[in-house]
């Protein structure tokens, strides 16, 4: 595969493959990975079966990857998530089809493995022997991950008032893990910086190859669904890398021809650190730092999100939809959810609050495929169950069977 | 599929499909599923690709399930899981290749989920209205969730001692928790007699349907090793019906001419806890329960194994081993896995702490295929990484690049 060059997703300024730095010179935009875009052959492509033995989504989709080189053992055979038909929601809300891309059985039990797979390629073949992230969440953990099994010296920079027991889940992965003292929407920015100095490729939530990765969610739901798309592609949206890379890979299977047309894409913030739905309906092009987040679940809440303007674009070329749900209703979507056997971090659980949400003000009808991408395991935030009110039963083991009885009865 | 008879594992006595009760009435040994054994054109069978859209374990291995109705909604996509090959384990232990079967990205992030689609499928192929279990770890996780997604009111019994943290993550499924005061041990057989007299089908640990879900591990790895089976395959046990269905599934290919040899099983257990241990140096036939279990991780510490006696035949007869590993080792294995990418919670570390022990001994040779089954996720159980002693930087974002830099000197 050929490399290919960057463009500048605001000002579309092109730079070449051996470009780093992941932001426009001229308007500091993210940069993007050019669109692939192959007239295919429908009926011989692509497979609609995984080879058991090669189940790597880069060397699956490697047509639509620009590495020169894999390197098969920095995988841990993210990806390849399955797509679970929803039995209890269709009725609850009011649909009848919605399906959950279960990303919560990746291999650090979030979406992130599959932009880490692909950015720390990059990091390798562009000879890079140092890799660092900004995060103290799913990116976090996932990059400590690969960077443990890759062998390569990781720097992990969170903010100093992180508690310990979010971090011991990086520690284990044994990264170079600092605590960063000072402003910490100034820290991404700096990590770029010492990044370019020090030869430390930072696979922050924005760098394009980390989009690239998330291309596969795409192209995956494509098979699953058998090429025919859905109506609606729900995602929780923090900083905004995740959707991106969703919605360039329906662009490139669309534009290749292997779709005949695009789903309708939904970002859903919560309410409490909303800064692109502010913009959205606000109907600006520039989103603002929200000053105070106040959210239920930190993987959400990015108040200033780096691909927050070119989602914007992206949403309003495409006919998109930016909306906002509150604590409360990602609370009651994580107990939905919990009733199809998925339970996902409330981060996760707003896409259904949105699709009811959307349902409600008659935005969704009753026949449009749904799909809801679970991000990440409600595994990775424990403490979000006392937020829940649960029923427990006690009994001793003389009167259990009257107990079971009286319960069967009712 | 035609339906199969039972049999007791202790002295082979027959009952007829219909069966529910999992033991024997004469010998009170656990009862299988009679072994299938189809000659098989190795040509055509089995697929060595897993279809996307039907990546269920029961239907992708029918021939080896006796099932007459699959309800394809009750699955979760459970199974399938990636075979990893170590990158840095072979250095650290001297064996050339080992390889882990990563079952912490099943859809509740164990092994569990195998043997709870399977069961279920039973349950309501048998008429069954309620199910429930005897779990306060990975199975009543599993079961509480498999019993949301199917709309089965369902039951989980847990000694009355369990901390509310431990409890929440199988509360958040919905299930009837009930938490029982007496005698732990004897809740399961109790659990047995209530099941039979008020028509719960009880999913615990021994019943031949969940041994038959865990089956399906064999078989995928057959496959991904195109065949050539393993020299070793190394099983965490604590119960023992995880092994017991590993075994199986070996025995079911080998038998069928799908593959020409059957793998040496090791079943390790904790030290603090090691009943099948005990009864295997002790060189007696039945297992004695454990008075005072000590063990850092519940999951693998069932102080009276109900597949014990039946794991100990198993293993005499086709020259297994079993072996105990120390908690110490469980959570230096836990650091070990960690490298390789894999968070395992130390009733899965266990594994490699028996590779280890085996090598070091010379029963294990350097060039011996070994692998290392990973049954449960260490998100399962954060309190372990305060064992664990972890290097914390702490920096200013003044101070950081001069801190990095010194770093990377290092």
């Amino acid at each position: 595969m050929e490399e290919k060059y960057f463009v500048c997703t605001g000002c579309q300024k092109r730079y070449p493959p051996d470009r780093i730095f992941p932001r426009c010179d001229d308007c500091f935009e993210p940069l993007e990975v050019e669109i692939f875009q192959e007239k295919i052959n429908k009926k011989n492509h692509p497979k609609t079966t995984v080879d058991i033995h090669d189940n790597n989504i880069l060397s699956k989709y490697a047509s639509y990857y620009s590495f020169t080189h894999l390197d098969k053992e920095l995988s841990l055979k993210e990806g390849n998530t399955p797509l679970i038909q929803a039995n209890s929601l269709p009725s609850l809300l009011d649909i009848d089809n919605i399906y959950l891309k279960n990303e919560t059985v990746n291999p650090t039990w979030s979406f992130k493995d599959r932009g880490t797979l692909s950015s720390i390629q990059h990091a390798k073949n562009s000879g890079y022997n140092y890799i660092g992230t900004v995060s103290s969440g799913n990116m976090a953990v996932s990059v400590a991950a690969y960077g443990a099994r890759a062998n390569i010296k990781t720097f992990v920079l969170v903010s100093a008032d992180i508690p310990e027991e979010k971090i011991k889940p990086v520690l284990i992965y044994n990264p170079v893990l600092i605590k960063v003292e000072g402003n910490y929407g100034k820290l991404y920015f700096e990590s770029l910086k010492i990044g370019r100095e020090t030869g430390i490729y930072f696979l922050n939530s924005d760098v394009p190859f980390r989009v690239e990765g998330s291309k596969s969610i795409a192209f995956e739901l494509c098979e699953q669904f058998n090429y025919d798309v859905p109506d609606y592609v729900i995602i929780p949206t923090s900083s905004g890398g995740n959707a991106r890379g969703i919605i360039k890979g329906f662009l490139e299977f669309y534009q290749s021809g292997i779709i005949d047309n695009l789903p309708r894409f939904v970002c859903v913030q919560l309410e409490g650190c909303a800064p692109i739905y502010q913009a959205w309906i606000d109907r600006i092009d520039r989103i603002s730092p929200v000053v105070k987040p106040k959210a239920i679940d930190n993987a959400i809440a990015n108040p200033y999100p780096p691909s927050g303007n070119e989602l914007l674009r992206k949403l309003r070329k495409y006919d998109g939809i930016v909306t906002a749900v509150s604590d409360k209703e990602a609370l009651a979507a994580q107990k939905m959810l919990a009733r199809e056997g998925i339970f996902a971090q409330p981060a996760a659980a707003v896409s259904i609050s949105a699709i009811q949400k959307l349902r409600i003000k008659g935005i969704i009808s009753k026949t449009d495929k749904c799909v809801a991408i679970i991000t990440g395991s409600g595994l990775k935030y424990p403490g979000i169950l006392d937020y829940h009110r649960f029923d427990i039963r006690t009994c001793t083991l003389e009167n259990m069977k009257e107990n079971i009885v009286s319960i069967l009865k009712k």
